[in-house]
This record gives C-alpha cells, sequence and structure tokens, in this order.
C-alpha cells in the first residue's frame, strides 16, 4: 500500500470506522501510522476514548498509532487570519481595509473551507516523515480536487505578473543607469514569492496525490449510496487519482434460520435487496469490493473494532511511491 | 396550513415518500394540490409510476393532484444562457466576450444552483394561483436561504447607481439646455430596471416564504439526522422561516414478541437506540414530532403510500396566509 491512505464517501456511511480499523491494522503490523480526521464531531476521539486535537498524539494502549484531528472551521478562520496578515505586509496601508474585505468575503464562499482544508493535508504531508502510513478519514472531492488545477493556473499568473515586472524594472534601469536596486526588489518581490510558494505547494500535493497516495471509498448498500460513489469514483479518477477498492459498510445482518416472523420477514428482504446492491457494485463498478462489514448497533471501538479491521480485505504492506510524471 | 408546504432534509432520508404522501392527503381533501420535485433522480416520477416534466401535469388516477418536476442542472444551464442573453443586450458588442465569460464563471460557483433553483421556485409560487396548496420536496438551505437577502443588498446598488445616474443626466442637461433626451434614457435603463426586477421578485419571495409557507423537516432516527436537523432548525429560524414539525421516517420495525434469536435481538437493540433518538428529538428540539414512518423495503408507492399519507400527522385545512411585515 502506498503512505497515503483516504477513506472517502458522504457523511454518515462510516467513513472513521473504516480508517480506524485500517489504521489500527497498520499499527498491528508494525508500522508507524498516524490517523487524520476532519470530522467536527470527533468521532477518532470517540474511536478511541481519547481527546485528539491539531498535534499528534499517541493513541494510548495501541503501539504504533498517532492520531490527530483536524477541526476545518478552526482551519478556514486560521487561513483567513493568516491571508489576512500576509497580504497586509504586502501593500500600502491605505488598501488594507479593502482588500481585508475582498479576503472575507472570499472566505464566505464554500471553497474556503476546502482550500483551507488542502492545506493543512499539504502540511500533514509535508511533515509526516516519521511515519510509515498516514491514513485519512476523508477524502479530497469537488471544490478540494480542482484545488490540483491551481499549480498550471498560478503558472500563467505567475508569468504574466513577472512579465510585467521585468519590463517595469527596465525602464527603471534606463533612468537610473548603473543602479541595481531595481533588480533586487525584483528578486525579493512578495508577492511573486508568495504566488510561487503557493504553486510548490499544490504541486507537491498534486505529486503525492497522484503517486502516494491511494484512495478507498466506503459505500452503503443503498442506491444514493451507489449513486454517489460512482460519480465519486468518475471525479477521481478524472484528477488521476488511483480508486483501490469500495469498503461495504451498515449491512443487515442476516436472522439465523430458525427465526420466524416480522422481524425475521423484514431483516430477510432487506438482506436479499442489499445483495443486489452488493452485486451491481461488484459487477459494473471498476474498483473492488475489499471490505463488507455489519451494521453494529453499539458504537465501533475497542474489541468491536478488532473484529471490523480484521474484515477489512486492504494491504498493508509498504510500496514504494510511483515516479513523478 | 398554508398554501406552500416544504419537506427539507438530507438526501436520503425520504424527503420524496414524505412530501408525495401529504399532497395525497391535501388532493384526498378536495384541495387542488401541486407537488414540486427537483430530485435529480425523477423520485416523484417513479412514486406515481408517471413521467413528470417542467410543466404541472395531472396524476392519473388522483383525483385533485397535477405534479411537476424540475431538474435542478438544467435550469442552472437555462439561468446561464437567460443572463448572459439579457446582459449581452445591454452593452457594447466588445464587451460580450469578457462578460459571458465572467457569467460563465459565476455560473461555476457552487451557489449557481441555487440561484436558478430559487429563481424557478418564485416562478412556481406566482403561476400557482391555481393551486389550494402546493408542496415542495425540498427546503430552501444555505445559499438559497441568502438569497432572501439579496433585496435589501440590491437595494443599496439601486439607490447607488441611480444616484450617479441622476448627476450624470444633470450634467448632459445643464450641456444641452431644454432638451429632455437625456432624462428620458434614465427611465428607461435597461440595467436599473433588470436590477429593479430582480428585487421585487425576491421580495415576493421572501414575503411568500416568511408568510405564506411552511416548513417540515425529514428526519431519520439517528446521531447525524439529528445533528443536521438541529442546523437546519436553527437556519431556517435565523431567517424568519417557520419550522411546524419534523417527520421522523426510517424507523425500524420491532419483531413479534414470540421471535428470539440473533435476528430479533438486532432489530430490539436498534428499535431501542432509535427510540432514545425519537425522545431527544421531542425534547430538546422545538418543533412537535408530526410522523413516526417506519422502513419500507420496498419502494413506496400505491397502497403503501397510502398507508405512509395516513401516518402524518399533518393538518390539511386551508389557513389565510399571514400579512407581511
Amino acid at each position: 500500500m502506498r503512505k497515503h491512505v483516504f477513506f472517502g464517501g458522504k457523511g454518515g456511511v462510516g467513513k472513521t470506522t473504516m480508517s480506524s480499523a485500517y489504521a489500527l491494522r497498520c499499527a498491528r503490523a508494525d508500522l508507524s501510522t498516524l490517523i487524520v480526521s476532519t470530522d467536527p464531531a470527533h468521532s477518532t476521539s470517540d474511536v478511541f476514548d481519547q481527546q485528539f486535537d491539531d498535534d499528534p498524539a499517541s493513541v494510548e494502549g495501541i503501539e504504533n498509532l498517532d492520531a490527530m484531528e483536524i477541526d476545518p472551521e478552526a482551519e478556514t478562520e486560521r487561513h483567513l487570519m493568516e491571508t489576512k496578515r500576509a497580504m497586509s505586509d504586502q501593500v500600502s496601508a491605505a488598501m488594507v481595509n479593502e482588500i481585508d474585505r475582498q479576503i472575507e468575503m472570499a472566505h464566505q464562499t464554500p471553497g474556503a473551507y476546502e482550500a483551507a482544508l488542502m492545506d493543512r493535508f499539504i502540511d500533514v504531508m509535508r511533515e509526516a516523515d516519521d511515519y510509515d502510513r498516514v491514513v485519512f478519514d476523508t477524502s479530497p472531492t469537488g471544490g478540494t480536487l480542482r484545488l490540483l488545477s491551481l499549480p498550471e493556473m498560478l503558472e500563467g499568473w505567475i508569468d504574466r505578473l513577472a512579465h510585467k515586472r521585468e519590463k517595469a524594472i527596465e525602464l527603471y534601469e534606463r533612468a537610473a543607469i548603473g543602479n541595481n536596486e531595481p533588480r533586487r526588489m525584483m528578486d525579493g518581490d512578495p508577492i511573486l514569492d508568495r504566488l510561487r510558494t503557493r504553486k510548490e505547494r499544490f504541486e507537491f500535493a498534486g505529486d503525492r496525490l497522484r503517486n502516494d497516495a491511494a484512495f478507498f471509498l466506503v459505500v452503503n448498500p443503498d442506491e444514493l449510496s451507489l449513486r454517489e460513489t460512482s460519480r465519486a469514483i468518475d471525479e477521481l479518477q478524472s484528477y488521476g487519482l488511483d480508486v483501490r477498492g469500495l469498503a461495504v459498510n451498515r449491512l443487515t445482518p442476516e436472522p439465523e434460520d430458525h427465526e420466524e416472523g416480522r422481524g425475521a420477514r423484514f431483516l430477510r428482504d432487506r438482506v436479499e435487496t442489499e445483495r443486489e446492491h452488493l452485486d451491481e457494485l461488484r459487477e459494473s463498478f471498476g474498483p473492488p469490493v475489499v471490505a463488507e462489514v455489519e451494521t453494529r448497533v453499539s458504537e465501533v471501538k475497542g474489541s468491536i473494532l478488532e473484529t471490523v479491521a480484521s474484515e477489512l480485505d486492504i494491504d498493508v504492506g509498504v510500496e514504494p511511491a510511483s515516479a513523478p510524471e
């Protein structure tokens, strides 16, 4: 398996269960593992009965496993403050208010949440040198994936901006013969620097996601979840991302053979309907089904988590990253 | 009940079932009823085994009931084309390309979908004079609700724009004494006209939604759905919209008393957990629980729909609109 493993899927399908179970498997296989959660409900803290925050911390009682929880709302706010600060260092005092207003408006758009989260993912991927495996309880979708085309877009901007600056500097130099001051200013241009840094960060992200990450989608055996999964596979693949498997969660348990009555009939009907959905998943979806996990009435933690981990047919062995194109 | 009834809730909770059942109840009570669906999966067509489209059509075999399906993707596209056409009539040929590009970019933002849908809702509400009741299988949320503050925002724009024009016209008139041409141009200003029309449309929508609409939220008896419902109630109420009740769907059926075994135990545990969620809904959510509907394995249509309709404790009697503030 590649170093970065993402578990995607809509809210409520069981991403936390699947990612926690897989991270546990990796840790048990002696891989130094980090699980990264972005669920605002702190579900990873619930699973391991321990409060996690933005810094990786050892999971008590489980060797080789660290966990961290990123709060997406707080990230968006932090991102907003940082962008404001970085921009206000670079423009005249008179423009600061207007720019603040523009940045605030930009942060109210739905894309801001994804941008802030992606920025945090990039930090985690850059700083995760000490880990053999990093498991994410979410996967980039829609708006976040679109950010992967940012490097090309920024490339165009940077080129045009650099070209304009170059011209301006030539004029300055002609006006002040022998004075290299203008060129030195250009070398340290803070806006160009910032754009170049962003471009490099997102290039790094694109490379890691394409060449050193594996994506799994968590599916529930119903019509709606199948449709959403089909869309998510197409979306990930359109960005060159590798969907390795589908983890089916919340299967209805079968009653025992001797059971008869309204309850048993309901369960048997339901199991049959779900089997049809499973067949469809196996036959008309590309990636293989790597887990079939039954609904649990009680929370999945402790020994139930161990059982679920044993039901995942997802490889843990280390697989080197592909070479970037 | 007010004329416009909306059934909101996340994808998959059962909005189509609840709204179809309620529309059926209204029709059976001799109210001329229209059900409006925005589900891209054409679920209303499935429920009534009949293909519906953008124009209201009689539902076969059910007196007093019409149905229509709005395709949100097609609406967004139509909205894009119309905005382009309207704008290109009003600017010089040289600017048309640039404006087209800007409008296309604006339509790729998540808000565009909501704007297009809201525009269509407004059309439906304006044209629904012949109906006693209009039932929507969705409810405005987030981005769509934010559009309700559009009239105030547009008001500011219109005032500033009109003021600038007024000044310009004074100058023109001073330059051409006795010539009223500039003032006549101002009266028919196409951009001001368009802004005023938009403002009036959204004022109309805000008035209808606040004074002649009732909102119900469809909830499933699980943690995630409860959290989402709580957020939706706050959101609707913050826009002064009236949440009248919570319709609980997908309750697990209880096994019969004599049933014993793994299946029966699973069902009983689950029923108990769901009851705790129901208690929470009743005790700590404001709006009353107006329906408790069990999961059906087969599709809800025909006689099952009639049964579900009878399980809804939602009033059908006509209630006059409140006076606008």
